[in-house]
């Protein structure tokens, strides 16, 4: 199998500061694997609602994650501090490929490379809506850079 | 984004019955896409336990999650019953490629389609150990049909 | 500290079934003791949503738990079936103790007495509300004999 | 029934700092009742693996919790920021009475107040062991005042 590659920090550029819990470990001391991905969800929507492109008792619309994935590098563990790197690897019309490396405590290489696809729905019929320019231009620098 | 379509029942030769909890319902009334991989995790190391492959206090190797993925096609919701469809993707020398297909309650197409892959790695020095020919005979008959 | 024994089956009138998952097990190969709430949570929802006294998308109330507590008196890991014993310690005006033994597979004694008491509250205003009197005549049944 | 009072920060010696995750908030838009018991776990296991009194791969005794119980006064809900405010409300010979107020931001009084009782075990025979020297030096300065 082709596997990618852990990448560094300077891949990323913005950074969001996460802790790990107890229950995070499973049997073998470290996170489990499935754990990971409320770390994707939990640095990207407080990124969201910081920005107020989020708000989730009110805004018009909601972002619903219609697929995932992630590469496991290495373990991270509680009571590891965790520095969650984010870019937007494709920004498409109504819809927000968010990229995630997860780095222990001073690491430079990330532990983990996950992803998810956002797509901005109505809260109520739950449609693919276009994203508002305000957040567009929000979400703009996070594009990745080769990618640009 | 070319995206994978639900699969039928029928794709896959063995199910196992999964519960849902009240807290893995998130603010929008859905089981949040984190969960899906508890899901996974849980139908497949559930069945290595039962047929003797894993004994996670005692067998000379475990296995660890180096990659995962989902495609998210409807909602799942407390307190729902799923069966999750398991098969394998492909049957390497010291991995496994499990493929999951999670269905709602009577639902002839899987709500989520997701996968990992397992390493069989020495308890003690992680490193990576060829799958036994006893655990292999057991793995075999859940080989995907057109990936035999 | 003066602490409470464990009770039989023989103590509680009504039992749901619940499945443990790989992730509730924690370092020292036990579900840590977090998760034993998401399981009392899950018994007690889970019946109030089959018998019509919750609705979670449309009931005019809602039921918010206000103290809960638990003890302990033997593991409980995963891959254990769970056999949930419920009973109502206290049937108020609007609010609800109910009390939960968790059995571990055969086990006659409980592996955990947990209790919550819930409040039922308007969805808007989150004020207490009377039980309705059908609510009423589905919780009468499951009053602890002696508190009766 | 009797309900215990929110507490101010003036009752803690000593806080330390958690993060919610999206996932915690269920369909309410607040954190359910049983993440509270996550919290409460990771603030105090933080503290003791930070002051070497646990040490979970190779400590010869670890802490079960063996009872634990919370009073709800108030909401707190992702992206909160939680401080958890510690205190021991008994010293035994070989048992902790840890009291945990969580506080929601800049809130003056708890929007809960949680309780658990950790006994000091062999790691090997689950039988407790007198608490080491060391370790009650470095837990006296956390009992709660009027305790003392």
């Amino acid at each position: 199998m082709n596997r990618p590659s852990p990448e560094p920090r300077s891949a990323f550029p913005h950074f969001e500061r996460l802790e790990l819990r107890w229950a995070d470990n499973d049997i073998y001391g470290h996170v489990n694997n499935a754990y990971h991905y409320q770390l994707f969800d939990t640095a990207v929507n407080g990124w969201l609602l910081r920005q107020g492109i989020l708000d989730f008792g009110r805004s018009e619309t909601v972002w619903l994650v219609v697929s995932s994935g992630c590469d496991y590098f290495g373990e991270i563990a509680f009571p590891d501090v965790i520095h969650a790197g984010l870019r937007i690897g494709r920004l498409g019309g109504s819809s927000v490929r968010w990229e995630i490396g997860l780095f222990r405590n001073d690491a430079e290489d990330c532990a983990a490379l996950g992803h998810f696809v956002h797509v901005n729905v109505g809260r109520e019929d739950r449609r693919p809506k276009p994203i508002a320019e305000d957040a567009r231009s929000l979400l703009v620098p996070l594009i990745r850079q080769s990618a640009a």
